[in-house]
């Protein structure tokens, strides 16, 4: 135990400083699915080369002092901003930091954490795009933006059976955080390189138990794998799509349904992974879902993820 | 509460990344007199002006996970240094810091601070001046180097009332530290523009209750008050000698006899404020022991450094 101690503290204090690593930020509502995207990055690349830092661990104030407060959690107010503006500066450029821990469970603020940046840092959470200065910190850029009923069952789900609230409860926290996600968390989009959104495909009735469809704006803020000829067909269940965003900005949109069978994602995925150049095989671990399900289209936004990351890493 | 809460945050965050404050060191082992002296400067500058950071907070583990160390709390493996490093580099360029928390009570690392850097920001602790980077972020650098055996009473004294300890183990804790405080806390002595030692004169034997003397090396690595014509009398329980430092270098040493008349130190505290060129007068609150008592010696130490830090601010 002590010796285990000892040997990472020594890693730690000779990589202080080292190169910077290759930033990417996953920003989205509370129980948008930030986790799901991130745990399936980090299994893929491994601790030794990625780390993941949540940036709603700089809260301002713990769960007494909020309940007082004329805001939620999701204020930029309630949070310290300048502090993870700061901290992201420090990762981005290849030194450690003294990360605040809030504990989901008590709702209080603990003992910090030493995060020393990897070849990889993965920085997630409601608020990591808040500012130009953050948004600036990063090599990729990805808002996740469910519909709003699919998030509240995520969020009931998850905050019932993991954070130890009530249905009801959960219910009126996302009436009162209402005002502020549409002011502060939203807005954020705009910032995206890339949006993701996993929805029901309309006008469709898939069997129960069908994964979501997953919508990927890719913006042409970042260069993204060529995937224009082998999509053109919008008839398929996996296809591009030229459009235009919300502003009226020229954007693609890659749809991948669902019910896409198995093989044809796995064509997709060694058509991105090729284009990497890479010698390495495709990677394991992409598109779990909880309690052991698959979802293509979640594997594919990993891979076009983790595309983005080691071409950054070039 | 909840408005008081606001009105801190806000006037904090418009101070981000404000003017550069005036930054003193005081180093020294634990139970030197760090503490006491802070105060006094603290008392005296007041809460809008100052602000003090322990770097004894920095702590890699908490009390349960150094009883299995090869080393004890004063080793610098056992602390944070490089992020030691990155606060005080911070808060000398007029940036906040999420400061870590060490609770002496508990003996756990706890909620961080967020501590806003004011005009002037004392940092104490066991080991600020331990590397060049950090030594080099002081206006002002001060080393506390009473004689062992009375460093040995003030430490039972205060974590047998204040820390839950009990004499005996104090007294083993003193014997598994000194390896360690030779190695790492007594050699910050070198990078002190001023050095302290309070003791008892030798050859004399003042009444019990008599306040110890202090001699204060004055380093010419910054320019102190002219003191040479006033104190030059070596009869006197006030003066001032030319002399050699341990490593031969020369240095001035003023020296404050605990049985000095309070007139006498008056006078001198006023010779030394007159080469502020200040219109404000005297600050209060300096010389205060614990209990109410008063000792010249100690308000001399902490004008001489008050000097040093409103004379840095110009």
């Amino acid at each position: 135990m002590p010796h285990k101690l000892l040997r990472v503290h020594r890693a730690d204090a000779m990589g202080a400083a080292g190169r910077r690593p290759v930033m990417i930020a996953i920003a989205g509502d509370s129980a948008a699915g930030k986790t799901t995207i991130t745990s399936g990055l980090l299994r893929a690349l491994g601790p030794d080369r990625c780390v993941a830092v949540c940036v709603d661990d700089y809260h301002r104030y713990d769960r007494d002092e909020r309940r007082d407060l004329p805001f939620t959690a999701l204020h930029p107010d309630c949070n310290h901003v300048d502090i993870m503006e700061q901290h992201l500066q420090l990762l981005a450029t290849g030194h450690p930091v003294l990360k605040p821990v809030y504990d989901h469970h008590t709702g209080k603020l603990t003992r910090p954490e030493y995060v020393q940046p990897r070849e990889f840092v993965i920085v997630e959470g409601l608020l990591p795009l808040h500012t130009k200065l953050m948004a600036a910190c990063f090599d990729v850029t990805v808002f996740l933006n469910p519909p709003e009923e699919i998030r509240r069952d995520w969020k009931i789900r998850r905050d019932t059976t993991q954070r130890g609230y009530s249905r009801d409860q959960v219910l009126s926290e996302l009436g009162r955080r209402e005002t502020e996600s549409a002011a502060f968390i939203r807005p954020q989009r705009q910032r995206a390189d890339i949006v993701v959104r996993f929805a029901h495909v309309e006008q469709r009735r898939d069997p129960p138990g069908t994964p979501l469809s997953a919508e990927i704006v890719l913006r042409p803020t970042v260069r993204h794998p060529d995937l224009s000829t082998m999509l053109a067909d919008s008839g398929q269940p996996m296809h591009l799509k030229l459009s235009r965003d919300e502003d009226g900005r020229p954007v693609d949109t890659l749809h991948v349904h669902g019910y896409v069978p198995r093989e044809d994602s796995h064509m997709l995925e060694k058509a991105i992974w090729a284009q990497l150049g890479t010698d390495t095989g495709l990677p394991c671990y992409l598109g779990e879902l909880d309690g052991g399900r698959r979802s293509e289209p979640l594997a594919i936004t990993q891979l076009l993820l983790l595309y983005h990351m080691l071409e950054a890493a070039r």
